[in-house]
């Protein structure tokens, strides 16, 4: 087994995250060796975190290579489920079940299964360590790294959370053979995004090699998950409490959460209502003569490649004013990630509601047209 | 006004603790020049957590001080309130108010209000700022101070929570005249403590002083509680995350746990099942000749001058069981912290149940000849 292994190098603790095929049934004895022997010794008891669905597919893969057999805490999927109650309800269970100061959790599972599980290992008896193991694209790229953990409130999406650093991940390529299409795609836009922000030759890699890269070629998604990582790793590791650099990652999120807010959380993918929000913001980079026409227009081209995007209702000015609860405005400030070329990009605090409507009725113009249901 | 102002250094950062008489119509001028007038210019929005007992009595004083009416923020005192659904409810309600990441939390209260606004200011938006004005003796010489804040679960207190330290702490001597004598006296037991654990001269002055400490006398009490903030202080600065010297805070507090927990936190104040566990802590160091009689009898004596010691009903096995859950028990082991002389004590990681079995049974005869109604 061939694997690529990316250090995350954070002010507080360096964690390294291994991308590759088959590589679930080795994560125990990597979890184990990682603790110096504790697990096969009794000495440090592991919770795996996961959903229903997940568990069928994976679980017995996973739990396979562990020295004692993990307890298994099982929640609900989806974003509907991120809140307090769930959260309560896993704290019970981990207290139940004995878990102490030594005992470490696995999210194994997609993005609220890795937010959620690092926000129980940041506040159970104020901070125990954890593992992510990824199973959807979305998260391997981009939510298993850089230590945002956290749950959602009824006020709006992520608004409650901690930093807390996996003590590390591992990315298994196989558990993507079983995700949608849609899905797949949706986690390439947050590869796209990397490229954009940061890496020309990982979006010249996606513009030209989409074929293989969308038809599930595993060399090819071990390649673009392994960029996308290391582009995200690279910036947590310049910034790690997102007060400059690492703002760059949340290109196309404000309009996206904004989008996912409208259309509350249930029609759109994370990354296809991101992938409508890097279209609104390139769109507003070209109108400020930031990127040339020719840019804009291969970056609509590859976003849209990743598609199909999908279709949703909502009044532009409506989500303008859901930008303004983002946790990004400091102070009633707005602030926006724009391209400046394809490969950089850099954050912008002057943008105007102008701009801002300007943008979003454009974006629903194109939803109207463009769009598929 | 004269005040002491006490420094709180950790790695992460340094705050001042200020201890006075009068203190509570300067905390919102304090408060913006510490943030360099970002209050005064309307940068930053100030949320007061409080009770509405407490906010009858002192929020009129408090609030008088800000450049601009903070929004008080009001929820039920008592333990039973720290609870998740209470953090959900103010958390909906900072979002809603327009809380920001430059949003200021103000913990007007106990060690309830401290604890839970400290970790509402640890997770909203992953991590805000707070300020300490703690209105109870406990507070103000223990609770406030070190960043330990959390909520309970039903399967123990304090089982979940986060590091987070304030930005500073007004204490007001002025607000402990409106205590019940029950609680100041409850309070008092964590000086008793402090003097116990690292300070001689605490421990005596409250041995020769109570009848001043015991009367509220203005000059003794800043005293008392300033000379605890600077033993808290100190084990803070050398340890914060408890791996070790910060342990020693907790004399008394295994089985005063365990206590709480029996008598399911409504009975006794968290001081006096604190002192109850003190008493079992110095029998079992007086049991292993770390100390002798004369010590152990004037602790003892000390330990009820600042009593009466209230009466509960428990199992001493019970007792013991519930001490198994404590967080301090890493991997199994059982850890106790023991005087070794008056203004002295270490960790003991080998206490044995039995051990325990023989200070919670003698504890509980002790209950029953001496408790009071």
């Amino acid at each position: 087994m061939s694997t690529i292994s990316i250090p995350v190098r954070t002010p507080a603790l360096t964690y390294n995250v291994e991308i590759g095929s088959g590589l679930l049934p080795f994560v125990g004895g990597r979890v184990d060796a990682l603790l110096d022997g504790a697990l096969s010794a009794g000495k440090a008891k592991v919770f795996v975190v996961t959903s229903p669905e997940i568990a069928r597919l994976w679980a017995a893969a996973l739990l396979a290579g562990f020295p004692t057999p993990p307890t298994v805490l099982s929640i609900p999927a989806g974003e509907q489920y991120k809140r307090f109650a769930t959260l309560e309800t896993l704290l019970e269970q981990l207290a139940e079940g004995g878990a102490d100061r030594d005992t470490v959790l696995i999210a194994l599972g997609g993005g609220v299964i890795g937010d959620m599980t690092g926000f129980l290992a940041a506040i159970y008896m104020r901070g125990i360590r954890y593992i992510g193991v990824p199973t959807t694209l979305l998260a391997q790229v981009d939510s298993s790294l850089g230590g945002k953990t956290g749950a959602n409130l009824a006020a709006g999406k992520n608004l409650v959370g901690a930093f807390h650093h996996p003590l590390a991940v591992y990315s298994d390529i196989d558990v993507l053979a079983t995700l949608p299409a849609a899905e797949l795609r949706a986690g390439l836009q947050e590869s796209v995004k990397a490229g954009i922000i940061r890496d020309r030759a990982l979006f010249e890699y996606l513009d030209t090699h989409s074929d293989k890269v969308l038809a599930s070629d595993p060399a090819a998604l071990t390649h673009v998950v392994a960029a996308s990582v290391q582009v995200k790793a690279d910036v947590v590791a310049a910034d790690e409490k997102e007060s400059g650099l690492r703002m760059l990652l949340n290109l196309g999120h404000t309009l996206g959460h904004a989008i996912e807010a409208a259309t509350h959380y249930k029609q759109l993918l994370h990354g296809e209502a991101v992938a409508w929000g890097m279209l609104a913001a390139i769109a507003i980079a070209k109108r400020r003569n930031l990127i040339t026409v020719d840019e804009h227009d291969r970056m609509e081209r590859v976003i849209v490649a990743y598609g199909p995007l999908k279709r949703f209702e909502a009044d532009p000015a409506h989500l303008v004013a859901l930008t303004a609860k983002d946790k990004k405005n400091r102070g009633g400030n707005r602030s926006f990630v724009l391209p400046t070329s394809i490969g950089t990009s850099a954050v912008f605090k002057d943008v105007t509601l102008d701009e801002l409507t300007y943008t979003a009725e454009r974006m629903m113009a194109m939803v109207a047209r463009d769009g598929v249901a």
